[in-house]
């Protein structure tokens, strides 16, 4: 495996042919913005490529795809973007384990299985990576190369919200702004950030209802168990990106949403607000994740799980 | 009225004497932000200042005041910042109306009341220009500066969420994070933006459960009547902020929030989540305000409101 540098890798993407992009599954504004960027860069430069993902593409994320869809062909080249992990890859593992020319990537737990990275650990977005590469590469950025790299540096920073925000990134969407100031940024956020479906709003309402709070109100447990979610017409997929609703109470250290899979078997998410290092709770329980959002399963009652959560959370606290 | 630009009003800061600074009531993160950095500026120049605000400083904001408190004293020079008309003084104004010296201010809407004017319309908060005037008197920030004016940026755009975010909003905001890199920005932005009291949750909750669709869902009515307030524990303080509720929904243009405020008596907010002009609806009604945010009172009961708020905006959608 070659470390490469923003140099070489603009150098690396010119003379390449034939690329097959990976992107990993349940793909976000993140990768799908690096994936169609780095598409629409090869492509000024008479290259064609393909971006591949296991899982389709989320349709609030179809402004960034571009209208042209190239034809079968054999990769000479395979690159990965924003893909940490060739397990990721979902049903393309198979595929192109193994198989990775570059990988483009910005998290520092990178397993590094690609023959060629370019990791930034401390950029706030593989976007923000691509941003460096293609200035390097001198190519012109379009109308949607702006757009994808931007949905790429806002969504993975909760709207420039979170502690991964660099300086870099509020420079560089200065630039894509000042570039393309006609482009709507304010209707992308609320396309990102702000609009939900019917079915996670009604999903919000049952949550915020059955919050628990405990060690004087420094942890929260919300409880989404089969009968309520039946109860409500809730459905699973309804309540994903819920997970940090329990952090929104004032004073809240931890915020835990327990999800009742089957009968007796919990999905656990457990979100922190500040410094409590969530990842180590949850590897007790055998699960495991970053220091501000991890998960684990857990088995038995809801008060044994209850009794389990808050002894390991209080210790902790 | 004299208009000013940066320059001159950098020249007037650094001339003046016994300041009293003037925010506006119902004080938020743009006009605290900036009346304690303008104070903490003036006291590296040695010039004293107090800031006066009619309302109290909301305790989530106590970040960005000074521990130093000056004594009373006579004003020489008195400077209104991110207010756009005297009335906003609140109970201050008839103290202060006619009296003001200098206003540095970011609403296109300003009365222009005061004897000179610092004003851009374009900026996106009152510390986006303060931010300018600074750097121009070649004062160095302290980190209670930065934090003033991040917050201010931040809380007046929605953490760079809105239209009003500029390139420069981006810049300025990469400089105060490159030379304060040790700020909890991730902080500031949890406690304005996730954190609510257990009030507010309640309140939120009670509204979602009673949100209504119209026309085909591009059109949401919140109720908050006195009844369902009061069953469950809500008051009218929880339900600030939360007028933009009745947006998050996929495919809403138009958000309506209705608070009963005395039996038969109704207090309407309305938001716009694209283009819809809903200060020119509320203004039929003898209300007013934004583009994308303004308010009007209605009277009758819950079925002649609702009538009178669908006609008027299925008129304009």
């Amino acid at each position: 495996m070659t470390r490469m540098n923003i140099e070489e890798t603009a150098e690396y993407l010119k003379n390449c042919r034939d690329v097959h992009i990976l992107i990993h599954r349940s793909p976000d504004g993140d990768c799908i913005g690096s994936g169609y960027s780095l598409q629409a860069v090869l492509r000024q430069l008479g290259i064609r490529s393909r971006v591949l993902c296991s899982d389709p593409i989320p349709p609030r994320f179809g402004y960034l795809l571009s209208d042209e869809e190239e034809e079968h062909f054999e990769p000479q080249c395979v690159i990965a973007v924003d893909v940490a992990d060739e397990k990721l890859f979902g049903t393309l593992e198979e595929t192109y384990a193994g198989k990775v020319d570059l990988c483009i990537d910005h998290h520092i737990s990178n397993l590094q299985y690609a023959d060629r990275l370019m990791l930034e650990g401390d950029a706030s977005a593989a976007c923000e990576v691509l941003y460096k590469v293609y200035r390097a590469m001198g190519v012109p950025f379009t109308r949607q190369i702006a757009m994808c790299l931007y949905t790429g540096m806002a969504t993975d920073t909760g709207c420039f919200k979170y502690s991964n925000t660099t300086p870099e990134t509020h420079i560089f969407t200065a630039q894509i702004m000042r570039e393309f100031p006609d482009i709507r940024y304010d209707l992308i956020n609320r396309e990102m950030f702000t609009v939900k479906s019917r079915g996670q709003l009604a999903a919000e309402t049952v949550m915020l209802q059955n919050m628990e709070y405990f060690a004087e109100g420094r942890i929260t447990i919300i409880w989404a168990t089969l009968d309520l979610c039946r109860a409500n017409g809730v459905d699973e997929k309804d309540m994903e990106g819920l997970t940090s609703l329990g952090l929104q109470p004032e004073g809240v250290e931890v915020g835990i949403t327990v999800r009742e899979r089957e009968p007796g078997e919990y999905k656990i998410s457990m979100r922190s607000a500040r410094d409590v290092n969530v990842s180590a709770i949850c590897q007790v329980f055998g699960g495991g994740g970053h220091v501000k959002a991890a998960g684990c399963t857990l088995c038995g009652t809801i008060e044994s799980v209850r009794v389990q959560l808050l002894s390991a959370v209080e210790a902790a606290l």
